[in-house]
């Protein structure tokens, strides 16, 4: 096939990717977020937010990361971040499913778009670390949004939330303060998140 | 309020983005398209696709535009591209919306996206003009996915297409052309859409 065949290829393929629901409601609380909206969500904040960031980052580059880093789960699907089991194959479903979309695209662009997940991935880089820190703090400011929920119905723990987020600071130290500080607090206060971090007495 | 309050402000009210549906039906056929997903998928073609703009552009740019240029539409609704009516009203009620929505910004960033905005609707930078090549080609992609059922729906003409596109080989003439050989003239052949331009007998 000719080169803007295959790009055309890829880019119906990633059609589906609008198929894919999140766990997270979207501010409105009537339905749940997909895959398309949330990358969508997170390329804006990283356009605004990136002078936030612990390390000077390629806002193109962070951005690209954040709108391809779910195109996996078309076939992998959603894992959520607390589901202990989906986590253990999370990594071998969501290579197969890289190895077959990105093989849509012409050689050089499918090596291109396959290295910046690879870096999504590993979380080493400043780009890497900032757009897992907008991965973090986006799903968190929309949980507040709804009253904290999507929390109060999955009985999620603040040790959870924490653990789940023990690199969100990497990315930038400030915005994972300020999600603390203003989108967790409050559901902490109001019992939608369980306080399990208080010493017993 | 502070400057990451602002911002925050923002980015919240602009998830109601994800609410504002389009003509536009996903490749499913399902279910029809919101804007926000709608912006993601041409973030990404431009992404992939910016080799074939006639102009150099910088891509960060494009994709920024393409990323906000339908929020506006929070307030001011889609204007389907064939609705005589809504569109004689469209401009002013984008602009009232802009005037509120980009307000909740930090000015500097305030002026920064509304800059880009009107940039994107006068259409002369070659960013603009690549932007609008994804606008119309995007839609188009997605009428043949589905089988032309959004243009057998409404009984569309050639001829309105055809003026719907009018500054789409501005942008590309490479994409135009893939864009009507591929995507248009297959429901022309089937009678999906209605051939207005031929010749009287």
């Amino acid at each position: 096939r000719k080169r803007l065949d295959q790009q055309f290829d890829f880019i119906k393929e990633i059609d589906k990717e609008k198929f894919i629901q999140r766990q997270t409601r979207l501010s409105d609380n009537v339905r749940r977020e997909n895959d398309a909206e949330h990358a969508w969500h997170m390329a804006i904040m990283t356009v605004l937010l990136s002078e936030y960031a612990n390390e000077k980052i390629d806002v193109l580059r962070t951005v690209t990361m954040l709108l391809i880093h779910d195109i996996v789960e078309i076939d992998a699907g959603d894992t959520y971040a607390y589901d202990e089991e989906g986590l253990k194959t999370q990594r071998e479903r969501e290579c197969q499913a890289a190895d077959r979309i990105y093989a849509l695209l012409p050689e050089d662009q499918q090596s291109k778009l396959r290295d910046i997940w690879e870096e999504f991935e590993a979380g080493e880089t400043p780009e890497a670390k900032f757009a897992h820190t907008m991965d973090n703090i986006q799903p968190t400011m929309l949980n507040d949004a709804s009253k904290g929920k999507a929390w109060a119905t999955r009985g999620v723990h603040l040790s959870q939330i924490l653990g789940r987020n023990k690199n969100t600071a990497k990315g930038s130290e400030t915005l994972w303060n300020y999600s603390y500080e203003n989108f967790i607090t409050p559901s902490l206060r109001e019992g939608k998140i369980k306080n399990d971090t208080l010493p017993e007495e």
